[in-house]
């Protein structure tokens, strides 16, 4: 419900039982994360509201319908702190069908990946898919974009005077992951951002692993709130000792729970109070193996931390860190009716889960007809970047024939990238990649129609043996990245994506032998998750195919943009050395036969 | 310190220790209110700013002053949750020279008694006045004003077309003391005051004493996040079930401290979480005597609270509720320099205070000197309102001699009036006060020269023998009331007012035998707080003189014009039944003799 005069009114009728429930929860253990104690208590809902928590019979009129929870607990909906849902390849719609199942009912998102390639319009048309489904987005307006430096082209570049807009509208709850580094080297845009953000009473979420002693200080002065990344427990105390929320990041992707729970586990309890937790990066699989926040909050429960605190770090500190406790995080009068129907606290079964004062999910599944919107032409058809030839993936040096010596960018993990230096032949002038020493080429392509941009630059660790493969959806960039040992194949890969309006797709010796096609601006999937994540399977296989023994070959690939990873990175401007924060010449040296 | 892109610069090159620390404070135990740990830290202090805490080596320039804290506890300076000052006849420079030598360096208020006598005008004074001082104000608009119902008369009326307005200013933090009943009867400024905090990301403050069960339940769905005022424990505890952030009330006006706390010690510690302090009303004398907010503290602990928890209620939590947890309430990086050097933690006793980088105070004593500043003719000068005669506090009725029932406010403690009947003479059309029955007349004169509003009535408790006393210091509206036995002593009372722009005046037989100044508004004193504090000794021993045997004559009789009090009260609009909400006759019956 809104919150004008007239709204103001109903609300409160509602709540002094002037105006009868819509609907009252009955029998069930409420789990109150404002008292940290559980009790008997029933729920009165009217419309998305709580209006009444205790006794409901004052709330009881004709019409108000009666929901059993004899039996079950009652738990606020869970808090996604930070998350980029649109690397899970799911679009909005698709990804609540996945999470609020297992009771994540709210996120806090920069929707990042949606702006870099729909600017702003696309925004509208993604905050009214999130109004009709069961997911709230609390949205941080992402600090500035491109976040690369040196600055990668993006559909939108978000800039000091956009956030003096954005800021005002009513679904912009922050700034979003304010990377360290732009604030330590003074960026204008960015400290726009969080000038604007101190005007309008908003919090600057923060992005700031490994930032310690004098470095931390700097940028806790800069009045950032919180962080989602820290490497090891001890990180995560000095940042709660010096004032900060801190947010524990868990997911398939990455595993920070074990060591950062240790700072309440082991270090001292009294940190738990403004602890939560995010997942950033999910797989559609692995929601559906393993579950979404509820996974996060088992996790914690089996490291130590007692089932309330589990729950609390889940929701109402999230809420506070966030500062939209007045809406979401607790099952108190006047909150957002978003409850879930937990079985057992410790083994945290979701069995129903309401969002909006509407039930939605019940066993893991949605449990009402939920489409995802008509998409408009914003998210729609073939990118806008001109195909491309073999010769675009052909690298020219200045020697005919002889030998390169060249710094190819080595994959350890997910995220980084170290230095090989790898001697390649030189043969008509261009240099060959060698599946052999396992050094292959890479190239970005900007897709927006802003400036036809094109890097080439070379890889190791992905080990494909023949052909190529290549995505649009490449955080946070989400222009074209192609890789393969045959610049033929690579021309096919990128063509094809060009003509399906982006997706993922594996060619092998000049043909497509699998497409994960992703129709929403290139980057997310209207399908259910469990098509999704089956094609991921299949997309991956194929990756194997051609000869990767990566566990994810084009998520280790997709990342491969982002330049605020050490030690390299690849974008639209070129190769990046993360540390000089410049591009550099792959090419080390020429030597002519 | 500001927060625009060139300051913020400034704040992050003083964390990083690119700009050397103007002061460090060595040698002292940080009281870590974020962590509740206490441990050996330095502090590194830039301008008004924390920029670094524990290791300071890194920020030592050549002109960098150390302030040596061997043997002290570094402790936040204390945050006073709901203060009118104004009641204290304090300016704010002559409030923060008591208050902020015991630790307390914010407070939040509306300043709302100021707005009632100064319009926005006055207010923007009190702003620069606040800059100026060792204090901190966090000013909360005032949710309507007038308070009363029936409407009175103020200088200037808070509306919700004023909150479009004065929401956007830097100074405010939120919505102040809305009450209770104006949510209930959906009055329509009160509303648009609260829609348009929603918009501004600001926080309602709430007054909703002994709201409970569906009172409470309907309150809280308009949004109010706080409550300050709560009768007993158990209310307290239903408040913060419910989801609100509760601060206990205890000065020397009320009392409530010992009642609240139990919430925390005997029913679950776990609230203390979102317990803070305020004191609302306080008297110069007793600040001198007690102490102010550092003795909430040592009342708490008294009462059984770890000094951990009651300095965290005192700060961290305070500042939670209000949400400038980012500005005070603890000693981080990048938050404002305020740091209270505490020799005992038990016993609680402030050795020297920092506000904003700066040692302001020692041995409870400010160290510099501060002085207020000239105050403009918004402040200063004779009162708006025509010179009464002696005609204007007799009550005039339709028979010329017999005998009138009148309802008489008795009052009991400084906020209660109880009915009470008595039966008076009339001689020559006009009701006789009669001592011997302890009912005299009381009057209410608008002072702001908008409508010349005049009430008169019947009270009784006071007992004045003789003569008269009158106060234009007199909450919320702060019109000139004027009590007495003797039509003529009422009338040179509020005469004298009248030409000395304000003050509390005592009249006996024709004379005046003790005046208090108050050449601020009407309301408020530049002088010292000791001085004060005799005058207003001396004030009441002139009400004693002339019969009262209450303990603090003037206060109880400044409170009558505040309509939310039961069961009775007295404003320029006339007399008020607190229950029906409307005006009344105090003439019950009239018999002819």
């Amino acid at each position: 419900m809104e919150r004008t005069v007239a709204t103001l009114k109903e609300r409160i009728r509602a709540g002094s039982a002037k105006i009868p429930a819509e609907k009252v929860i009955r029998g069930g253990m409420l789990v109150n994360v404002m008292s940290s104690e559980i009790y008997p208590a029933d729920i009165a809902v009217y419309k998305d509201m709580i209006a009444a928590v205790g006794d409901v019979e004052p709330y009881m009129g004709p019409n108000t319908e009666i929901i059993d929870a004899t039996g079950k607990y009652l738990v606020p909906g869970l808090i996604d702190g930070h998350i980029h849902s649109e690397c899970s390849k799911l679009s909005i719609t698709s990804y609540a069908k996945a999470v609020v199942p297992h009771g994540t009912t709210s996120m806090i998102s920069g929707l990042d990946e949606y702006i870099s390639v729909s600017n702003l319009e696309g925004l509208q048309e993604i905050f009214n898919e999130v109004k009709q489904s069961p997911l709230k987005v609390f949205w941080g307006a992402p600090y500035k974009t491109p976040y690369t430096v040196p600055q990668s082209t993006v559909s939108f570049n978000f800039t000091k005077e956009v956030h003096e807009t954005v800021q005002k509208w009513p679904e912009c709850f922050g700034v979003w992951e304010t990377v360290t580094e732009f604030v330590q080297e003074e960026d204008e845009d960015t400290l726009g951002a969080i000038a604007e953000a101190y005007k309008n009473n908003l919090p600057v979420f923060g992005c700031a692993p490994m930032a310690r002693g004098t470095k931390l200080n700097g940028y806790l002065c800069s009045g950032v709130r919180l962080d989602h990344e820290s490497y090891d427990h001890e990180e995560v105390v000095e940042k709660m000792r010096k004032g900060m929320h801190m947010l524990i990041r868990e997911s398939c992707v990455t595993h920070f729970l074990a060591e950062n729970i240790r700072a309440v586990t082991e270090v001292n309890p009294a940190f738990a109070r403004r602890v939560s937790f995010c997942t950033d990066d999910v797989i559609a699989s692995d929601i559906l193996k393993d579950g979404h926040l509820d996974h996060v909050v088992r996790l914690a429960i089996e490291a130590g931390v007692e089932p309330m605190t589990a729950i609390q770090m889940a929701t109402i500190n999230s809420a506070e860190a966030y500062r939209i406790d007045h809406l979401v995080g607790s099952i108190c009068p006047g909150r957002i009716a978003d409850i879930l129907f937990v079985d057992d606290l410790e083994k945290f079964i979701v069995s129903k889960v309401m969002t909006n004062g509407q039930m939605v999910a019940e066993n893991y599944h949605i449990s009402y007809e939920l489409k995802a919107p008509e998409r408009s032409p914003i998210f729609k058809g073939q990118l806008k970047c001109a195909k491309t030839t073999k010769e675009d993936f052909e690298y020219k040096v200045s020697i005919q024939n002889g030998t390169a010596k060249v710094l190819s960018m080595d994959v350890k993990g997910p995220f980084v990238r170290k230095r090989r230096d790898v001697e390649l032949k030189v043969v008509n002038g261009v240099i060959q990649p060698d599946t052999q020493q396992d050094a292959i080429m890479v190239s970005v392509l900007e897709r927006f129609g802003r400036n036809g941009n094109k890097s080439l630059a070379f890889c190791s660790g992905w080990k494909l043996k023949n052909g190529a493969m290549a995505s649009t959806c490449a955080p946070d960039d989400n222009n074209l990245v192609v890789m393969g040992s045959s610049a033929e194949d690579m021309s096919i890969a990128a063509n094809y994506l060009i003509e399906q309006g982006g997706g993922q797709v594996v060619v092998e010796n000049g043909k497509v032998i699998e497409f994960l096609p992703l129709p929403v601006g290139g980057i997310v999937s209207d399908e259910e998750p469990e098509v999704v994540a089956e094609m991921e399977k299949k997309i991956d296989a194929a990756a194997r195919k051609i000869g990767s023994d990566l566990p994810n070959p084009m998520m280790y690939m997709f990342f491969l943009p982002i330049t605020a990873i050490p030690d390299y990175a690849l974008t639209d401007a070129g190769p990046v050395d993360y540390r000089a924060l410049t591009t550099f010449d792959p090419v080390l040296e020429l030597t002519e036969a």
